[in-house]
């Protein structure tokens, strides 16, 4: 979180405690470096993103990044010497949950500003107007496929008021058990697709022998459409076994789609107060900068929407653990601190069955952009959710409901966790990524935030803010409020690098726990 | 496998030790059957597939069908009663495994059958004639799509013996335990997608950051390209993140692709034995049909390949569940037996983990349509593997070598059973069904043989074979030879229903094991 920015770096120091700093750009070996009022000679290049002894580090001794411990030291260092894998691991340091026992004050509240949404009938806010195919199983998907096809930019033209229609097609929905897990989580995924506030119709199609039947997916999440007048009525549902196979489905639906477009188009826009914002914030493909630049970056966006009233969502429960101690303390009560404990809890319990180590969340990738332990790369992750009091702990896919900041248990991988969050109702996707990550989806606009500079020009066409220029001069606060103006415009109808590229079709990825039958 | 054919039956005593018989037709109550020299009369209205006591059942008595028990009853059963969950249970009897204790004598040899197919210069023989584009993780899913779209029908009749490209994109890839078993199973399906014989050149793509790099891919599966003259070489591999995002990408995707048309179109078909057939079979949304029309229909199919020396293979483990002891004293060594039951050991501690149980696999619709326990059901799809010895047992999407009938591990759930059945070397599928599937897979065909002709008609866009014949008087051996002469057909160039709507570009669904982290 704690930057110092201003000038250019060599390395950042991030905290006065720290006995190690980050390279902010590539430096050989023999590099003479200033920083903390000391001068340390390299002993080996040092890749951007990597960390750097400051100070003589004796072997077992506690690494600290952010002033917090990411891991303790397997053999001694020097000043300039490199730490990374080879030197460091998590050990096994204390944990102090001190739940709700540092509840932040609230921040100065932000008045008075809107975006352009859509104002649902419901009374929730969207930011999209899409209408969606739900297929209940993978059985399904190639017709959903076809039908979404039809309605082209040049069918879709006479209803201007329309993003397109999404076919939400999925590898589930069958060899699992009945009101199980899986179905369960599969249910609240498709149904929160399904009457997303981006979402201005919808219909259902199935194959009609699936174990995740349709009628489970009405009665268990009481899902239902509101006609122009606000009135409930079932959505329509084809079964492809009923309608005697894909061509007959594939026209049954385009004309029960077509029935959907003249409502779906009667909507406009009107100025919403930002409150109604849920904004949903992943990290991908993370490097050293991440935590340094584009994650602090999107924790000062974060609280400002807050302050604002709205909402903010950390997911990645991988991602957070070996952080939780940091957030238990800013929950608002006792309960909340639990609900979250809970849920690491289950993860232990869920990785420890095939016998899979949560620490393996650093991906090859993430090591060989500079993240070493879990505790590293968590404190990193979790500055993305700025310093607000954790106001609620959600299960994936669950509907959104709590103002503030909050968590959704998801897994770390984007696709499932991007998916969870929009089923629970995001409406804006904010996505920081260090290597690169060309991620986008629908029907929620995803901003994406370059960590470095370099990683930002050369995946220009996919990038939409640099936060790499945290490195450069710009601060912390400076890149916080670009993201948050950004969320606002986009929010409004601005397109995103992602929508603009068509991504969204192949990114819905329900995330699916136990045993595929 | 024993339907005695020939007339038109209002129900089917498929054995006469069977204390049951099964509704060729939707049956009235109160009418009056004659059926193995007995007059019964229907206590309430029986729909097609469903069982009937066909004399007194007691209480906790046995019940047989194929003359083999599938479980006792829960109530005491008159003549003509329904026999269902209400009623029926798995109980609890005795499984003998008899290890290759009553392997069967070789069947007369066929000679001389061969189809029209690809010589590959690896010596393996193809069936169609794809390209391919290998996306090693979700996140570039879309990039592989946008590049395989740009191939299509135009751009490719300069290049008349490709068939098309596929863009293989699924859900995975990250946010998995490097080298674990989730990461092996992926890497396994990756690269049997690749160097399928029906591909005649392959380029792979990968985000750059995933859990699953391209490189571990490459050398944990020995992932080569072979040029026009049969030498060694890396394929073509594109990094999204070392590229520079999705729109260079698609570009250099594009230019790859161009430049392996001419090689992957310099093919003919030519006469190569059947023997070189590898035929992978499934059923999905079977009904009480399937075990008594198209599954015995297709297990005489497999067994004529079998005796053309080709290889049939058997998979969806949780279906085979209950009637393993029926391969297992097939099997042509004990070690071939215990393989088999070391898969279905372990599948009762994986579904153990979650509290799952493996008996749930006769999905809602399974049971709809008259199956009630997992030993009927198992039976029933055991029948597609005809009579012959067991020859050997993979792993999923282990390279399947063995001659002969074989077994593939992989779930019941079609889409990543055949997935795992294709990415073992299949060149040909057949798949059953009762309520109707519109499957269909790439680069591999599927036959689609329905069990009841009203499905079939109903269908008929979607189905290539009607087993239902068999109700109508039909012999089991009769529809057999139509479906193996139609698997040379197939083989040969002839297009499927499901080839003709061109299903199977989202029906790619590596199996999944164990947490996403
Ligand atoms: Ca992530
Ligand atoms: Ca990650
Ligand atoms: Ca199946
Ligand atoms: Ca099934
Ligand atoms: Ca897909």
């Amino acid at each position: 979180m704690i930057v110092t920015a201003g000038r250019r770096a060599d390395v950042v120091h991030l905290h006065p405690e720290d006995n190690i700093v980050v390279a902010a750009r590539h430096l050989d070996a023999g590099e003479q470096l200033q920083v903390a009022g000391r001068t340390i000679t390299l002993a080996q290049s040092i890749k951007i993103g990597h960390k750097i002894a400051l100070v003589p580090i004796a072997e077992g001794a506690l690494v600290l990044k952010y002033g917090q411990i990411i891991g303790s030291t397997t053999s001694a260092a020097e000043p300039g010497d490199w730490i990374h894998s080879h030197n460091l691991h998590n050990g096994d340091f204390v944990r102090d949950y001190a739940k709700a026992q540092e509840i932040p004050a609230d921040l100065p509240p932000i008045t008075g500003r809107t975006f352009q949404g859509y104002r649902r009938k419901d009374g929730r806010a969207g930011t999209r107007n899409y209408i969606g195919i739900i297929s209940s199983v993978n059985c399904s998907s190639t017709v959903s496929r076809y039908i979404a096809e039809k309605f082209d930019k040049q069918v879709l033209k006479d209803y201007p008021n329309i993003d397109g229609v999404i076919a939400f097609r999925h590898g589930g929905g069958c060899g699992l058990q009945y009101g199980g897990l899986q179905h369960e989580i599969l249910a609240r995924t498709l149904a929160g697709a399904a009457r997303h506030p981006n979402i201005g119709g919808f219909l259902i199609i199935g194959l009609g022998c699936e174990n995740a039947p349709i009628g489970y997916l009405l009665d268990s999440q009481k899902l239902i459409s509101l006609d122009g007048k606000g009135n409930r009525k079932l959505p329509p549902i084809l079964s492809m076994q009923d309608l005697g196979g894909t061509a007959k489905t594939v026209e049954a639906g385009i004309k029960a789609l077509a029935e959907l477009l003249p409502q779906g188009n009667d909507v406009r826009r009107e100025p919403i107060p930002i409150s109604e914002i849920i904004l949903g914030t992943n990290c991908g493909g993370s490097d050293g900068n991440s935590g340094v630049t584009c994650n602090p970056a999107l924790g000062v966006a974060s609280d400002m929407l807050v302050a604002a009233g709205g909402t903010s969502v950390l997911a990645e429960t991988t991602e957070i653990y070996g952080a939780e101690h940091l957030l238990t303390r800013r929950a608002k009560s006792v309960e909340v601190a639990d609900k979250l404990l809970e849920r690491i809890k289950w993860w232990l319990w869920h990785t420890s069955l095939y016998g899979v180590e949560i620490d393996n969340n650093p991906s090859v990738g993430n090591k060989e952009g500079g993240l070493t332990t879990i505790a590293e790369k968590s404190l990193g992750a979790v500055a993305k959710a700025g310093t607000t009091a954790l106001s609620e702990v959600y299960q994936y896919a669950e509907p959104i409901t709590a103002k503030g900041f909050c968590v959704m248990d998801t897994p770390g991988f984007d696709p499932p966790s991007v998916t969870g969050l929009v089923a629970g109702g995001c409406n804006m996707i904010v996505f920081t990524t260090g290597r690169g990550s060309c991620f986008g989806c629908k029907p929620v606009p995803s901003i994406k935030v370059a960590s470095n500079t370099p990683m930002y020009e050369r995946m220009i066409d996919d990038m939409d803010i640099n936060a790499g220029e945290i490195l450069n001069g710009k601060s912390v606060d400076e890149v916080g409020r670009e993201i948050f103006e950004k969320i606002i415009s986009v929010a409004s109808g601005e397109k995103t690098k992602s929508e603009l590229l068509g991504y969204g079709d192949e990114e819905f990825v329900p995330w699916q726990i136990g045993p595929t039958l």
